[in-house]
């Protein structure tokens, strides 16, 4: 099983974009295989910063939706909303 | 629902000792009142990237858990490991 922490800074006029162009991203992703939770986060303190916490079976599961559709189609878009680079990271569980 | 992803910046020595320290931390929070989960996890490319990814009902579990004798114990042991500052974030899930 893998985590993925993706958090993104988002310019604030562009917060309701960003949510809503991830909505379809969120719905879709939950239907792939190997998807255990898939949902984006919204920081309480700061609301420009948007996280994906995400849940994988395994790494396979991961190439396969990196290079599905959906992603390839809706990642490009949520680029140019953010106002400086975010920060992705793959975990394990630490048993 | 409340999700909390607190990163920990490891000095590379001191990683297991972190694990070790963080066990008893892990398996304490999870009997807590309003826990939906907490666990350890290990960045997969950065071994010395340490992030508890938690779930809590509501805020006042969370404030609970921060003045629990586990946590108050256990958490001042953790800083010194640290190589540099990390991040905790709190978020709420977006619909």
């Amino acid at each position: 099983m893998i985590s993925i922490i993706a958090k993104n800074i988002v310019k604030s006029d562009q917060v309701e974009n960003f949510k809503s162009l991830a909505r379809e991203l969120v719905a879709e992703s939950r239907k792939e295989r190997g998807c255990i939770a898939y949902a984006l986060n919204q920081d309480i303190k700061q609301p420009n910063v948007l996280t994906f916490i995400e849940r994988w079976e395994d790494q396979a599961a991961i190439d396969a939706h990196n290079a599905s559709g959906h992603f390839k189609r809706i990642v490009p878009t949520l680029g140019p909303l953010q106002a400086e680079p975010g920060e992705v990271r793959l975990y394990r569980e630490v048993e």
